[in-house]
């Protein structure tokens, strides 16, 4: 998984496109890392330490100067034993199922399913961890605050080091949504949200990822195209996601941003609809946005009130025609918006269509994960 | 560009993918076309030949064996001398400016651009051609009726063969999209509809199809992407529609699904909303198309409904997560529309979310317009 991953880092693929401004906040340069081995850190483990979004937990730790006292790899008994070096230290990936492989853990970071989260998360809470679990497991579950700090930061206010408790990491989708959605919502309060979504590939791993690039490969060779992980043609394709459809004709990732909304904003009456389509990219995500309001906003406040908001950047240059891409904000922490603009088929300023991306495996999963665990040091 | 479309008719770029089932009505295979050229019918001449719509119209006719007693390719003076193959002739492409160029015409099928459009489409007119244009020139002028065959197909019952006049075909997403959403909108009437757009390169034309298959080379070797038609990296990247931004904040595509939808259903009335987005895909567009109706519509009507709906097909199988897309509708005549579901952010059944995927070459333009040529000849 881990060489998978490496092996689309090719520039074009995942960077802004040449002469694109700098929008929002890169990863800091390597010059600036901070070593954050520290006596002070809590004790930190990773779960599923090999996988797409384990790399980028180990990446935001280091690029944010996340303290910790010790790290512990930990990933299923197939990658035991691999070596993975960070921060100048070489590390030996241990079993997560093996006794006692949360003992001392302060937090744990888990990024493997949702399986290995309901098998071995309660093992890491008895042995006093704070476990921020990125799977849907434990999401909708009412003891289990649902937090993203920008917006709803209050949930996981009783939750301290050195009592074992859950901390869930909201959908990536919902997530990206919300960034832009909430600041609109404490002013004029969303009555009514109909999203559409633009999905990249690392929303389904590593693998995912390569098996993009190898597609569009071979079909430019006039191939057939491999087609393991997805069940049809990815390359110059897009499709409906691939979660599992539930009764109502929903898919769960589109039931994850009605049901997570209404949790992480603590409203039940918030009503929210979502297309979730895949699309032909690499890491991050777009989502057309359409929302009505309960109050009137016009769109020179909406614009305001963006500018000011915390991880949110603006990229709404109508004469030059420049929005938010999936590409330029590829490897970065903020969620850009654009495309702002009062909704023509809403009256009274009752509404506004939006259009946000963010990458998917940082603000999406690995540095929403880590900001939480930053949370929990305050 | 002939070379540049033809270049791009690779079968996994444009077919449908391995082991998907026949979805819309495939292009008759080429042992039952028609020999089209017939005494009896009209003397057709086509403006724009050498462009992607206009390679298309060639086909369509062909394949819809569209009976003409004699055809005349025409393009800008750059094109004229060029020889086209065509049915087992040998036709040299002729200068639109050229004086008498329309003499004889019956109809005339424009696809190259509203600036030739505007200049040579009244030269067609005067001499007694009846013109079904594919650009925006005339869309909006309320004595040129808009058409698509299927949806409205009185507002040109007026339009009579050996009268000069104009036609207009509707834009591509506005074609597709109002393919599906009418038979509805006849059962329980259409007040809101929320659109977000997957759109291919196609719409662009040839040149901007070829660029995408460059770009994706360049991207997978490592190399800076090259971007002349469009401003930016489309290769493994989504964009805003590169139409001008208009005062109100949307782009001249969404404006156009905006209005033609309101002059097609003859409903001033209608409110739509529309976010424009471009995909790395050939030559499909798809769209996540939200409906709010009058009077309440279940799904399993809907259904029904759009089953009976000439020129739809249905891909709508939960069980197997198999639901149209753009490579599936690749060169067929037929949109097809899946994700057929209540939506649950709406009381009272008064809501669906649908998915519409339709070729924009050919009933996104060219076939629409033989149609619309079709029923000049009843």
């Amino acid at each position: 998984m881990q060489a998978a991953a490496a092996a689309v880092h090719r520039p074009h693929l995942l960077g802004a496109c040449p002469g694109a401004g700098g929008a929002g906040r890169a990863r800091r340069p390597s010059s600036t890392v901070r070593m954050a081995l520290r006596e002070d850190g809590p004790s930190v483990a990773i779960v599923g330490a090999t996988g797409a979004v384990g790399q980028e937990f180990l990446r935001v730790i280091s690029s944010r100067g996340f303290p910790y006292r010790s790290l512990r790899l930990l990933a299923s008994e197939r990658s035991a034993g691999k070596r993975l070096p960070f921060e100048g230290q070489e590390y030996t990936v241990q079993d997560l199922a093996a006794p006692g492989a949360f003992d001392g853990v302060d937090i744990a970071l888990f990024s493997a399913g949702g399986g290995v989260s309901r098998a071995h998360a309660p093992a890491a809470v008895a042995s006093g961890a704070v476990v921020v679990d990125n799977s849907s497991a434990f999401r909708m579950d009412p003891e289990v605050p649902l937090v993203i700090p920008e917006v709803n930061p209050e949930a996981m206010a009783h939750v301290r080091l050195g009592k074992g408790a859950i901390v869930a990491n909201p959908n990536c989708s919902t997530i990206i949504c919300l960034m832009a959605a909430t600041p609109l919502h404490r002013h004029a309060k969303v009555v009514r949200m109909v999203v559409s979504t633009y999905q990249a590939a690392s929303g389904a791993g590593a693998a995912a990822m390569e098996e993009l690039k190898l597609q569009t490969q071979e079909v430019l060779a006039g191939k057939a195209p491999t087609c393991n992980i997805f069940s049809q043609q990815y390359a110059f394709n897009i499709f409906s996601h691939n979660a599992p459809i539930v009764e109502n004709g929903y898919n769960e990732e589109e039931m994850k941003m009605v049901k997570e909304t209404r949790k992480i904003w603590n409203d039940k009456d918030v009503k929210v609809t979502a297309t979730c389509i895949r699309v032909p990219v690499m890491r991050a995500h777009a989502e057309s946005v359409n929302l009505q309001f309960e109050k009137p906003l016009d769109e020179d406040t909406a614009r305001e009130i963006l500018r000011a908001a915390e991880g949110v950047t603006i990229i709404d240059d109508r004469a030059s025609n420049r929005f938010p891409t999936p590409l330029e904000v590829s490897d970065k922490d903020d969620v850009a918006v654009g495309r702002i603009r009062q909704d023509l088929s809403q009256d009274d300023n009752k509404g506004l269509d939006i259009f946000v991306c963010g990458d998917q495996i940082r603000k999406g999963a690995a540095l929403n994960a880590v900001q939480i665990a930053e949370m929990l040091l305050k």
